[in-house]
């Protein structure tokens, strides 16, 4: 019972995020959203901010185990490359992307919030070394640069990707550039195999 | 003389979002910072909101005056990769990367900020675009992809370095990412004119 109230509250709290924003999103317009007494949430999570973090992981994990099996069976840059489309439209169309961009801009101004949600990346990260690890198997660029740095630069891709995609949702150009990264991939992967 | 004021007001602006961040740069609080009424701000600009462009611009055009004689001299990927990590750490120096990242996330919850500070991003795609068409020149990658798109994934990546090295200053993989593509770009450079 308690495991499906605290479940009911971040529910309604990925909502209230997708629906009012960062700025909107006080422990009232939760409670307005789900239909419970806002004493709940700090019963629950203590702080607002708390709350948050523990929407942010509850979004992130649901969408880490969706992708690890499928970046698990990406052997070469031209897979990961088409995969990496895949995962931007299904963030689009759950409303994640939202949800990210809301809170990697609404931390700016939360000092407290800033750090924490950096180290929710670190499973994403963690992910995308093992990937780029064995799609660079063998390849110089590994002599150059460790696949951490290349999976930092990766998920930093990504996040600048979603806050364009959010604050300018007409670009063309974003939706674009997967269409062109998929097609590169494969002529990148060869040269960088010699 | 207005040239002046105005000139201080945007000066006392940048100031502001640099030591308060987004969220407590007000009127009032620049109006304190440059030692001014506020009611000036309003004379000159109108709204915060067009206050707030006018600075980020100023900051962006004193910067593209600075790297554009570089960017044109760029004439391979790996001058052009540090020429990247020389812009990007005066940015950390200068405290425009401060501005800039409050107001990309500031504008997140100001829905009449975000498109038109997207917009103030269409220099430095040109800029990009040009330096990545003459980088580029012969290769086949510029059959597959157009040096705009090119120049947007460049400029979306250093947005989202941007807030990264923002929310968590002291994370050494940013830096590091900056190295490792000035040691990979002679070999991609190198791989994709075959």
């Amino acid at each position: 019972m308690s495991g499906d109230t605290r479940a009911r509250i971040v529910d309604a709290t990925l909502e209230t995020l997708k629906t009012k924003g960062f700025a909107g999103t006080s422990t009232r317009a939760i409670a307005t959203a789900g239909g419970f007494n806002p004493a709940l949430i700090f019963y629950y999570f203590g702080t607002l901010n708390e709350l948050l973090l523990a929407a942010l992981e509850h979004s992130s994990s649901e969408r880490l185990d969706r992708y690890r099996d499928a970046l698990d069976e990406a052997g070469s840059l031209d897979q990961l490359a088409s995969l990496l489309g895949r995962i931007y439209r299904e963030d689009v169309e759950s409303g994640h992307i939202r949800v990210v961009s809301e809170l990697v801009a609404g931390s700016v101004a939360v000092p407290a919030l800033g750090p924490r949600v950096i180290e929710l990346m670190e499973p994403w990260l963690e992910l995308a070394e093992a990937a780029i690890e064995r799609a660079l198997a063998g390849s110089p660029v590994l002599e150059l640069a460790t696949p951490r740095r290349l999976a930092y630069a990766a998920v930093t891709f990504y996040l600048g990707a979603n806050l364009v995609s959010h604050l300018a949702p007409d670009q063309e150009d974003l939706a674009g550039l997967l269409d062109d990264a998929a097609r590169l991939a494969p002529l990148i992967d060869a040269a960088l195999r010699g």
